[in-house]
């Protein structure tokens, strides 16, 4: 939903900005969701945020840059671990406020625990169930970190 | 991300509440992003919020409730349509700020425009363009109202 969330003042703001870029409802901190699908399989591998710059540099390398919101700037996945997503199609919901990406997952790890997907945690009879297995340790994926990220 | 974010006091105000509904990382609005993926196609079909309410619901009734961001209430999905989502699996991710749901689509139509899902409009040499059909008339399926809900 747009919620009357303003964009920028036409003219000035918008001077040389694509217009499929200023077709999301960028909410009120300037963000969309953003929903990363393994093309194929598809599988949901992750929900992650994206402002204009993410999406404008997701669109011009064809790989997913996300807007960290704990760290406050630009998150090229795989930046680290080098399990990258490479952008096969972008989609936009009839509102405007989420964007589904269809990637291929390099490396077919796209959690930072070393897991295919980030949701691997199943609700069964009352508790969150961890589903599948870590393909990788987390501590092979970020060498430079004491500890990997969270 | 939990942010930082506080949860309910231990104790008092968890007091009855089910373990696993204090698990999400609930946001400072009390929300969590919740993406309903069709089972057995993996389409996509939308992307929407819940508060601890919608989602103990969504548990009790074994269908998808939603809450509205725009009309500030629960949202029984397919309250007007009929098109309501039965939910056969409940996913959270890493870092408990979002949510899968595997559902079966009532009718086949996930999106108020009469589509299947959400997410038809595809980027494509710089556009948004819509890439599939509208299987039915959102006149009809919201015969109450003068103009169909956005």
């Amino acid at each position: 939903m747009t919620d009357g969330v303003p964009g920028p003042a036409a003219g000035i703001a918008s001077a040389g900005v694509a217009s499929w870029l200023e077709q999301p409802a960028w909410d009120e901190r300037g963000l969309i969701a953003a929903v990363a699908q393994e093309a194929g399989s598809g599988r949901v591998l992750m929900v992650a945020w994206m402002n204009r710059e993410a999406l404008a540099e997701t669109v011009r390398t064809g790989f997913a840059t996300y807007w960290s919101r704990s760290r406050q700037r630009l998150w090229r996945k795989g930046e680290e671990s080098g399990h990258r997503q490479q952008v096969q199609l972008l989609q936009l919901d009839c509102d405007g406020d989420a964007l589904v990406l269809q990637v291929v997952q390099v490396g077919g790890i796209a959690c930072h625990t070393g897991r295919h997907s980030c949701f691997f945690r199943n609700l069964q009879a009352g508790e969150w169930v961890v589903g599948e297995p870590v393909l990788r340790d987390p501590a092979a994926l970020y060498p430079s970190r004491a500890t990997p990220p969270v």
